[in-house]
């Protein structure tokens, strides 16, 4: 099987947040095909391309199940479990993704944070607690935590991946605006803030 | 012509972050088209097909100029001018996004912050000013801010996002947790930190 795109995963991701929104306002049990397409932004075709990677979906004239489409996709997701996700760096930036609500619904707990600042180091936000780099090989390992996030100052990031690969770290979301560089075998997903920003001027340059 | 997709838009974005890193890094003038898909992670055709959009670029055999795919793009986006932007909740993500420095470097300029807590209002945070929400139309008009980010409680940001459209605000980007309703003619961009971290629990459900 051809393995599906880094755009088609960033579709299906929207995709579920969706039929989320869909399934909690339950107006409908069934949407379309068109339906989906346009609330996701995309063509009919491009959504029945993304979903053909992983079976039959949705059923002619009658459309796509919101709850098993829901189900199906957060199982493609590798939602169906619970992940344990530690944030590194305790600025603004990490203290907002802390707080962030979005995580948990989607079973992404947060489970320990990272700051290189002593002052910092064995306090608690809330329930998590903040443990000095140090701890990091030690904290990642007891937790099982298997995904990081980098919210550091950029100087500081290609430091902290480094630390978290050799802590057997697989996966990292990085919101420090600078390249990092990651062996094989580990996954990095940048968010570019600037980026997202480059839409909406792209928009506003058009009109 | 046909119009780009959101998509096109989108990866000529991450296109631009990554000729402007090639162009800091100077270590050579051209990039061939089949490197630089690669760097986006996408085939060299869907490349083409993006660039297709907006004229010829590139030579065969030379590749792309990095200097001029990197100013053609940037004139595409709209990024050719400065914007000025406004921060609406001063709360720890909207003090991230204050401080972030990707911004700046690419003529986003956060001009003024809005928050309701009367605790805040009129207090300086840097060098910008945060205001009430009462008097956004007037520093919304008096500065001409065209782009606004809502980076409010899930609560609040349908509220917000109703008073950015009574003053003239065209293009919003939301980081509240929420699906918001705009009317026709108003770009909204979600930014769904959960939908990033999809993209890693997928990839490690794989390995």
């Amino acid at each position: 099987m051809r393995k599906p795109s880094r755009d088609t995963i960033s579709r299906l991701s929207l995709c579920l947040r969706i039929l989320q929104e869909l399934s909690k306002a339950q107006k409908s049990n069934t949407i379309s095909s068109g339906d989906l397409a346009r609330e996701l932004g995309i063509s009919s075709d491009q959504l029945r391309r993304d979903l053909w990677y992983f079976g039959q979906f949705g059923r002619r004239g009658v459309g796509y199940s919101i709850e098993s489409l829901k189900n199906k996709i957060s199982e493609i997701l590798g939602l169906n479990k619970n992940w344990k996700v530690c944030i590194c760096g305790m600025g603004n930036l990490g203290s907002a993704l802390l707080a962030y609500k979005g995580f948990k619904e989607q079973n992404l707990n947060i489970s320990a944070c990272f700051d290189n600042d002593p002052k910092k180091a064995y306090k608690k936000k809330g329930n998590i607690s903040i443990y000095p780099l140090e701890d990091m090989k030690k904290v990642i390992k007891s937790m099982n935590i298997e995904i990081a996030i980098i919210a550091t100052p950029t100087a500081a990031a290609q430091g902290v991946l480094e630390r978290l690969v050799s802590c057997a770290i697989k996966a990292v979301l990085n919101f420090a605006p600078v390249k990092l560089i990651v062996p094989t075998g580990v996954k990095l997903r940048n968010v570019d803030l600037s980026t997202e920003l480059f839409n909406l001027t792209y928009f506003l340059s058009q009109t």
